[in-house]
């Protein structure tokens, strides 16, 4: 899997969902709701800890969260697939667009929404 | 970005925290809690559509839900870096993983969990 | 409970988290992480389901859903009085300001977020 | 309002619905997705914050943030109603499971989850 990571991981759900019957299921509204679903099991195992635990999870913590980490991965590009949506390019551009949203000069230190700077 | 996407995402997103000195902010559990806000930001574009809708959406909706995919790839990303977690293995294992829990034969046309099967 | 429903729950909530010294975890940040997990939860009994099976939910079904919308009335209880908010003066001032935003006429059979509203 | 508080929130809400032909749109599945969105719009308000900050939000931030606790409570009061749950009795009765799964000599200071408990 050295080149097209994404496109080799979205044919094999692709065919995973079509072995299965599933793409029936597999509505854009679905997929997006099963997303929030894992991204919420993923949530779940952070909920009661402090900041400073979080950075040091026990291995089997880090390992189910992975798992999780997993989950929210491929649904996101199988709802990707269904929208003919191409993820890493939407991700780049979304990392331009954050550039300019958030200027080094501006949001340095900073965590505050880009709609609240004063410029 | 024709070899190894992720890690190439992975380290735009390094350095683009790293310059804005935002690594302070993104605790894993900050950033799984950024994700579940933009896992919502994008349910919220199907939340009172019928599937069918779901499967046609204008394009200027398509553009929108694209952006929130790439906001939740972005802090996925991001995670699994901060967890030192390979995603596309991890994805892998899932997918392994998801191919015993759910055998053909047994998930045929059917969006039954696996734990309610009747084997 | 004939009256103060809300404020007999917040008590009891408060006498809950106090006799376990609970109150150390119940941040705000916390429990609307917590909220947003068992919303996850209760989301999970229909992410597949279509509309018209997500009427008709079979007993065993509605009973899951049931201690899930309580699960996360809970938090949102506990999350108000850790706020200082007021629950109900809070819905019934939600609901004015949504009487303006979707005005009968404008809003009749139609989804529409009201700030795209054709006015 | 003083007594039936939720009784009478439920009741101004189907009017609500009724008076824009908006039961076609809440179906269960639909209210728990909206739901899910409104508590993601909800933690966004906390996402970057630490624990001690989100314990003491500037008025602005607090009051936001309510509304955002109104919209989780009216979609729940809107869902718990299309179900004919009754909030009340599902939350008393969930304080009653968790004093059984959660008995304070266990619990006390303790945020790991029952089921993890060594007993």
């Amino acid at each position: 899997m050295s080149k097209n990571e994404l496109k080799t991981l979205q044919d094999a759900l692709r065919t995973f969902a079509a072995d299965r019957d599933w793409d029936q299921f597999h509505t854009p509204k679905n997929l997006a709701t099963a997303l929030n679903v894992e991204a919420g099991e993923l949530l779940e195992h952070f909920q009661w800890l402090k900041d400073e635990e979080s950075r040091n999870l026990p291995d089997p913590v880090r390992q189910a969260v992975a798992e999780e980490i997993a989950d929210v991965l491929l649904y996101l590009v199988r709802l990707a697939d269904k929208l003919n949506v191409d993820l890493l390019e939407a991700a780049r551009r979304k990392i331009e667009l954050n550039a300019k949203k958030y200027p080094v000069e501006l949001a340095r230190g900073n965590a505050t929404k880009h709609t609240k700077f004063r410029r």
